[in-house]
């Protein structure tokens, strides 16, 4: 392989600056250009790049449907900032508080639009099972957003419901992104399934542990503690407490983050003492190893050779922040 | 040639019938079949099919990318009427007032990615072509979108940039539909640039005689006159007018709708008492024609024999309302 996780993000990186955008309208393009430069740690097109390594393609060519896996992340970014009325991403104010909703509403849909554009330099053998992948990924992703925003308004949302939700919003453009590579690269279609088993169960490990840190996470990390809590959020850790809890326990945790007679740090203390009565966050932290260990143990099920898949197991531990 | 307007639309009827959606989540989908189904006159597949079969090729198999352009033009209209703040939709309540901003934004997005998952059923030997068309068109519609946007707090507007926004707004989605059809049907580089000027032509023709009726229809045909320029909106009209007209003048055509002492009738009496000084209606009638030529023009240059255009010419007339 030539690549590791640094070379590949380098190789990335250039290749995104060199996307250009048309200069006008100014009031289109210009939110494009801020939303692709804040940074991000380009996770997708980087696991799709070390997917394509892993299995022997060239990753070179596979850098277009690199950059169009990326230009869709930033594109639901700028949705969905609409949607949950977001004026901070990235520690920058969002393109919604900037420019307002409606150019954050069509320098979006343009950014989708290029990010087919830039699919279509797909090699022509290879474009019509990626576009197939890419438009079922973006549904996915989609969908996952649209459970999400019901579970809002839902009274009860059980495991099983969750899981599903951030199957699709958190795991799919994952997922896809390593489908994708192993596309371009030739995999079979046994090893393509594998390669989607460990980015699906990478992602609900992630997104679980997000749900984990957001709750129990080490103020060090610069991160607030608690903000799910006071947004009243329905994260794995809120269903499993929810789930356990007594009638009265229910109804706290329920109305908790509304009550406004308790301080922020009350709130958040209220709610987690239920959760520590439960053990929830041992019970979280169990349900992320189970399901990063099945990333790995997929990975090790894959045709090629061992050592060919040091890179994508290294992806993963970083993104779980794990030395080993 | 096996079709006709009236046998192409009922083919693309019945293919639309058949355009599956899942059935959950249901408000990301309920709204995307809603939206398909509220009828319109399907003027842009008809379009590429009836290029399609000008050019001889194979309009069933042309119906994918037929569903990918209704498709997309539909989720404009979602995301416009956010855009536009706009309640009624086709005489029925548009998808942003039944079910509220974020929905028709997410059901947009979904119906965005549902057109390219329509166009991935291309032969895979003319995807990549009709991808890039497919693209180029799709982000010409968000450029005239944002043109429109921009133009509501320019001062001025000159007819050029007036004309550049309608040829991406109105136009772009009729020329790249119908190069689309071209382009399966096999045509030659040189007669899809001609239709693509056909169809330009024709969108700006009749986009300026929209500009035209909304101030001097037929209240017979029961559409509402001067709805243009109680908005203060700078049409083709207005910006000829303000071209031509005094100091003073210009002053009355800028602030006329936004005058709270005069009726609606008196504003778009006013309005057009200006525009009459200035024979605009005459004018706009001359561009009109002059567009609507250079349309019908294209299509005698094309490489095929002429009895072969004669749909594409009665599509072009039936789209004017008129009979030769």
């Amino acid at each position: 392989m030539k690549y590791n996780n640094d070379t590949i993000l380098r190789l990335f990186e250039s290749a995104l600056d060199q996307l250009q955008t048309p200069e006008e309208p100014e009031l289109l393009y210009t939110p494009i250009i801020y939303s692709m430069s804040g940074g991000g740690k380009r996770l997708r097109p980087v696991l799709l790049l070390l997917s394509v390594d892993a299995f022997g393609g060239s990753v070179e060519e596979a850098v277009p449907a690199a950059l169009a896996v990326e230009v869709f992340h930033n594109f639901t970014l700028l949705h969905d900032d609409i949607m949950d009325n977001a004026s901070m991403r990235r520690g920058k104010p969002s393109v919604f508080a900037k420019w307002g909703g409606n150019v954050a509403l069509l320098s979006g849909d343009t950014m989708l639009i290029m990010a087919y554009k830039c699919l279509a330099r797909v090699k022509s053998e290879n474009l019509q099972r990626v576009l197939n992948i890419f438009c079922d990924m973006a549904a996915e992703v989609c969908e996952g957003q649209q459970y999400d925003m019901d579970f809002e308004t839902q009274t009860t949302v059980s495991a099983e419901e969750y899981i599903a939700m951030i199957e699709r919003k958190t795991s799919a453009l994952l997922s896809g992104s390593a489908m994708i590579g192993a596309t371009l690269a030739g995999a079979s279609d046994d090893d393509i399934k594998k390669i989607y088993r460990f980015a699906t169960e990478l992602g609900l490990a992630f997104q679980l542990q997000d749900d984990l840190l957001d709750s129990y996470g080490d103020e060090c990390l610069g991160k607030k503690i608690g903000g799910d809590i006071l947004e009243g959020k329905k994260t794995f850790l809120m269903i499993q407490a929810m789930r356990m809890a007594t009638h009265e326990e229910r109804e706290v945790l329920a109305t908790t983050h509304l009550n406004k007679q308790l301080s922020d740090a009350e709130k958040i203390a209220l709610v987690k003492s239920i959760y520590d009565k439960y053990d929830v966050k041992r019970y979280t932290e169990q349900q992320i190893e189970v399901r990063f260990d099945r990333a790995l143990l997929a990975l090790d099920t894959l045709s090629i050779a061992g050592e060919r898949t040091q890179h994508l197991a290294e992806f993963a531990r970083n993104l779980m922040g794990r030395k080993k």
